[in-house]
């Protein structure tokens, strides 16, 4: 069994780095204070023996070699960055879990054929940059490297120039690692493990996501002189289509979700109706068909509202990844794991994105969860007790160790 | 007759201020754009031989002197502060036409029994700090000067420290000057005397407003793991509560508008789920029982939208004032001096607050309007012609010269 007290007191070392303001985190990507938590991440991991790669995005790669020269590497992580009013385990849990992991084989004297690496993705929130999971999409080709290094965040800064800027612009080509398997710990950041008072979650697929960017362009113009008649509110038609988006959700119970996180209005001033709002919608369901029939609805629905009052509508894709089913060798080998250590588990869909799910198509991939609390994640109440926290490493432990064999 | 090249040549000489990004302004409140247009006006107020005073609201007034030591001023002016995205026109028209009224009388060496006092009042838009008419509201006694001091703008910074910050803290008691009329000369901001082809409103009410902004909290939690049925949506409601407001303003036709330009999410994140969403309702109409019956609705049906999805729902005023009728007998000498000129002319109610709104409470006060295109306003393309801006100047000579006694 890994040490669960040295894994939290980790925890809440790095929870010190970025605090939010209600005892979360705001530790958003390529900010000072993602360099400073990767730096802490770093001495730890040369403690650990480990050797630091980083690739072009700024991925963070700590090798414990193998016994096996020609072996492929396990890898085992998560992400360090949060949410604006994140939770201290969204992520961290799984970085800092693998870190435990090979604390833990130190400790025992574990060699494995296979190196284990445990691995930082950069920019897995896509809070500050979308979409989430950039780097770990680059690294699976299915986001170009230029495309990642111009997205920017709401203040115009680029991933690319943000990168240079914190430092961590390594040097390593995004994707050139083999991966012999990919495992992640994470928090459930939903309600069923901790309903169904079970300790482990066995990861068999993941939702598929679309976000969907609405430009709508009304007319700016004065809230008190300008008839009712004569307004083309871009406001309304955002409002109107927030209310569509969770009617296409409702009726395609169960199994789906939308709804809208964030809205810009222009120029957002109390007397002017808005001349452009700018807002993303957010649809998963683990059933690929039903996604993108969802999508389609949505679009066209939108179109109509807009047309209605005589705003322009504009759409644009700014995230996606279809549904994804993890690697069955893995899966039962991380049930078996559950079981042999007499944890109560269960199968579970994943509700939100990882890392895990780019993985997954270029590596046998597999994920771990754990409950927390009131299935509250995306803000700084998260919780989760240390129990759970150990458990699933734990189970990390025993799967990464048969995966990397002894 | 008042010079009109003159008038259009110091407009466009202060639209060079402060620039918009699309041939209109941002030359926001206390702004070092805004203490740049001061100094602009200033200088022109002192190379027309009057002598500035300033209060410690920031407000200007610039004298030109009477031939009755003991007569009461006559004030004429409006504001040079704009919107975020705003026009040319708005206010300054105001302002620079009461310029021109002394530059003519000048001109003509005519001398008034009462001194004219040419006016800009600070924070008419309320866009960088609400309420809007925030000085003339301290003027008139509806608002006290510490409230006004406290306002703060999205960043947190307070118009106190700013007022200060851009060097326009006057020393004079606010409301201590003593008016023997008011008049004031905007853009009508709305399609009605351009579609009626008058050159001339008379303005002889004003709607009252409220400005009601809503504080909804819900639940922060994630986009994608959060079951639709375990959402506290804040989005959700603020949609519902925007499309009611749009309901209850048609309900009220004719004579009545509501609309949202305001909204803020919190976090603001993709893939949150917003906790907290502040937004501003603005409702206005002519009738003050309407007015009060509009409000009293928004906010019960609020009340019920918010409760059934379980979200709360806090609302503050932040912004008021009740209908207004202006001065007969000043709305008489307006309606003359636009017959005797020759030009066309209707009776109108304004749309838009002014700070005529609030002198309206201490002293004869009333407005003049002249048609702007389409009825845009609080938008870049905010647009007049140089003959509409002379004729309504050429009105508010007449009317003021006669209100000043020669
Ligand atoms: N795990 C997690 O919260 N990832 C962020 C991407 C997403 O929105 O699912
Ligand atoms: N005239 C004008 O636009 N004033 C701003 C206050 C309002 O919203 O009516």
């Amino acid at each position: 069994r890994v040490n669960g007290d040295r894994l939290w007191d980790s925890l809440m070392d790095m929870a010190k780095i970025g605090p939010g303001i209600a005892g979360g985190n705001n530790r958003q990507t390529l900010t000072d204070a993602d360099a400073e938590g990767r730096s802490l991440f770093k001495k730890w991991c040369d403690a650990a023996g480990m050797t630091m790669g980083v690739d072009k995005m700024g991925t963070m790669f700590a090798t414990r070699p193998g016994t096996d020269p020609d072996a492929l590497p396990v890898y085992v992580g998560s992400h360090l960055d949060t949410q604006p009013t994140g939770g201290k385990y969204d992520g961290v849990l799984g970085v800092l879990a693998a870190l435990e992991v090979v604390r833990s084989m130190n400790d025992l004297g574990i060699r494995t054929k296979h190196p284990i690496v445990v691995t930082n993705w950069a920019n897995e929130e896509g809070a500050r940059f979308a979409p989430a999971m950039l780097a770990s999409g680059v690294f699976a080709g299915a986001l170009s490297l230029d495309y990642a290094y111009g997205r920017r965040d709401p203040e115009g800064k680029t991933y690319g120039d943000e990168l240079k800027r914190i430092g961590w612009l390594g040097d390593e080509e995004v994707g050139a690692r083999k991966m012999h398997a990919y495992f992640e710990y994470h928090i459930e950041q939903g309600p069923i493990l901790e309903a169904e008072e079970k300790q482990i979650g066995v990861v068999t697929h993941c939702q598929g996501l679309w976000w969907l960017e609405f430009t709508l362009t009304g007319k700016e113009a004065h809230t008190g002189s300008t008839p009712m008649n004569m307004r083309v509110n871009a406001g309304l038609a955002m409002s109107r289509i927030v209310e569509m988006v969770q009617a296409v959700a409702m009726e395609n119970q169960p199994g789906a979700v939308g709804g809208v996180g964030q809205v810009f209005f222009s120029p957002n001033s109390r007397n002017v109706l808005p001349g452009k709002v700018v807002f993303t919608v957010d649809i998963r369901t683990p059933d690929l068909a039903k996604l993108n029939a969802m999508r389609a609805k949505i679009e066209a629905e939108a179109a109509k509202i807009c047309e209605a009052i005589g705003v322009g509508c504009s759409v644009e894709a700014v995230g996606h990844f279809d549904p994804v089913t993890f690697d069955p060798v893995l899966v039962d080998r991380v049930r078996n794991a559950a079981e042999r250590l007499g944890y109560s588990h269960m199968n579970i869909i994943s509700g939100a994105g990882h890392d895990a799910c780019w993985t997954a198509k270029v590596a046998p991939t597999t994920m771990i969860m754990c409950p927390c609390v009131d299935g509250l994640s995306h803000n700084e109440a998260e919780e989760i007790s240390k129990d759970w926290a150990a458990a699933g490493c734990d189970v990390l432990f025993h799967a990464v160790i048969e995966t990397a064999e002894i």
